[in-house]
């Protein structure tokens, strides 16, 4: 009997070939090529902590190699963020754009799709756009530290089914068992496609929303002025920021975001355009009813503060199909258009 | 009294406009524009566990939202790899470049130096090579979970001091109290710039080399023929995956690799030009005498058993003050330098 993970690794060769060829051996002429100026990382935002009163462990690094003594005990970078950036040439975009993952996810949600189709970030890099795709704190790139008073405790692992049925790909729970989907969902529900996203799932804290915001912000600071595209559970984020940094928001694009901003603070808005989007079967969600609610509520008290705020629901323009992650979906092009088309009315694309 | 996050935030903003002038608004005249064919990223390798009898949990994933209720019990997608490739116009490198980080860290390690300057993965693509970096198993992009029988319990968390002491940037234990470093140390000391190197480390899991192995085995079945650039624990993947796919691995080059490959297996790396690279000041290390010593004597057998090692030690080469983090140091260039010489001169780049 084989190695299990040697039939796993089999098993991802055997079936990912074709995508290999769309993905690291593109055909010349399916895309033209897209000139950078500069590309690179940064790591922004965070602060030192130090932990005492833990015992020292021997470690060994690599096999054959030598232990290290590594004592717990001292200070901790924790709460960073990271960012990469891709800046085109020419540029188009008046101001770089950020792009801000959901919960659970990371910056790898506006890259390549889980079919192996260019994601938003290709879409407005090649429009002309500086991209910066972050990874949010605790999440990918920007690491993560447990210290339970500052990060709590177990963070949420989310099982194959969970995206499938929250995420309005399947119609609520047992629809992953069943194997069935909305009727017309965008989604790619392949096999192997579904599993790539699951891949992309990374642990969730749900008690560093303060950290991750203090992160958001000082990576406007560092940034300039921008126009922020923030995702889900980023929906919270993009507006707090906004309301804390007004100077520095020139749009807000949120794509089915799952929280609002700070109500008391909805003055702050006034001058910031803001466009929402949201997807297909909502309305026999057990979740997002509700959830889009208080998202309407809310861009209505922005409203009557004297701001800008458009309401999309896609199937009301005709595109249907869309799940919780519009950015995947067979038709995310579409809805990037959508997004560009609007940024350039308001005067933000040349 | 500001509050705690605010203030780390806003010292972020004041120390960084600098580095931010360099990273996001670089000068258009720094460097040439580089035109890209294609870019994107994939997940890879992993395999599915069933986990069972966990309670389940109800979890508000937002504030404002609708508590979710999350059954961690279920399948789960463990052990993938994530990567993130990008294809320049001209290629002139005669296979893709795969960039293997090293323990504690992610792909970031071969982006931005900590200081700004460009890393190793511009250096490479802008000399034409279609460039691959990726996020091992449990680090960075490439997500984690905490199933204690697959990843062992808590992983390793490094504190401020410890790369600074463990990484050959200051002389040994004490020395990042004392504020010191070895005489002419290339690597980026001055304290923000440490503190970006500090905020790229992730958590550590010690037990799951095999997940990672196994990973890194399935990027070479998907990617093909490759040169593959390892560093520190990836010397161990570097050697051992070029044991299990010979035909898959055209070049290794391997930076200050931590350990050495499978005794039983060196003929297996008969026809794979290796090339070593060890900094300064190992000789006064507590651990890198040793650790260099088991590399070298595991090259000796590849030697014997027909293969091609050349060791560089880069003070020999005049080249003087490298820290374990090469790729970051100063003189970063110069090292890369001599790896695209050493790649050219063995007909793997036109």
């Amino acid at each position: 009997m084989p190695h299990p993970l040697r039939a796993a690794a089999l098993a991802a060769a055997l079936v990912l070939p074709a995508l290999a060829e769309a993905q690291t051996s593109p055909q010349p002429a399916a895309r033209p090529p897209v000139t950078l100026q500069d590309w690179g990382s940064f790591h922004v935002g965070g602060r030192e902590v130090v932990i005492s009163g833990q015992p020292v462990r021997e470690v060994l690094f690599s096999p054959g190699g030598v232990p290290a003594r590594v004592d717990p005990n001292g200070t901790y970078m924790m709460g960073g963020m990271y960012a990469q950036y891709m800046i085109p040439s020419p540029q188009r975009g008046s101001v770089p754009m950020l792009m801000w993952h959901g919960g659970g996810l990371t910056g790898v949600t506006w890259e390549t799709t889980p079919d192996g189709r260019p994601g938003w970030q290709s879409f407005f890099l090649r429009q002309g756009w500086h991209t910066i795709v972050s990874d949010a704190v605790e999440r990918g790139r920007a690491g993560w530290t447990m210290i339970p008073d500052q990060t709590g405790g177990q963070p949420v692992f989310l099982t194959l089914d969970n995206p499938w049925e929250r995420f309005r790909i399947g119609e609520g729970p047992g629809s992953f068992q069943r194997g069935t989907t909305y009727p017309g969902v965008q989604f790619p529900t392949d096999r192997e496609s579904y599993r790539n996203f699951v891949r992309q799932n990374v642990p969730r804290f749900t008690t560093t929303d303060e950290l991750t915001l203090e992160a958001y912000l000082a990576l406007l600071d560092r940034v300039g002025p921008s126009v922020v595209v923030a995702h889900s559970q980023a929906g919270l984020f993009g507006w707090r920021a906004a309301q804390e940094r007004p100077d520095r928001v020139r749009a807000l694009v949120l794509v089915e975001p799952a929280a609002v901003g700070d109500p008391a603070k909805v003055a702050a808005l006034r001058n910031i355009p803001v466009l929402m989007i949201y997807g297909d079967n909502i309305a026999t969600d057990p979740r997002w009813p509700t959830i889009r609610g208080n998202g309407v509520r809310f861009a209505e008290a922005v409203r009557a503060a004297g701001g800008s705020v458009d309401v999309v629901d896609l199937p009301e323009r005709g595109i249907r199909g869309n799940s919780h992650m519009v950015m995947m979906d067979r038709n995310s092009d579409e809805v990037a258009q959508l997004v560009q088309d609007w940024l350039a009315a308001r005067g933000l694309w040349r």
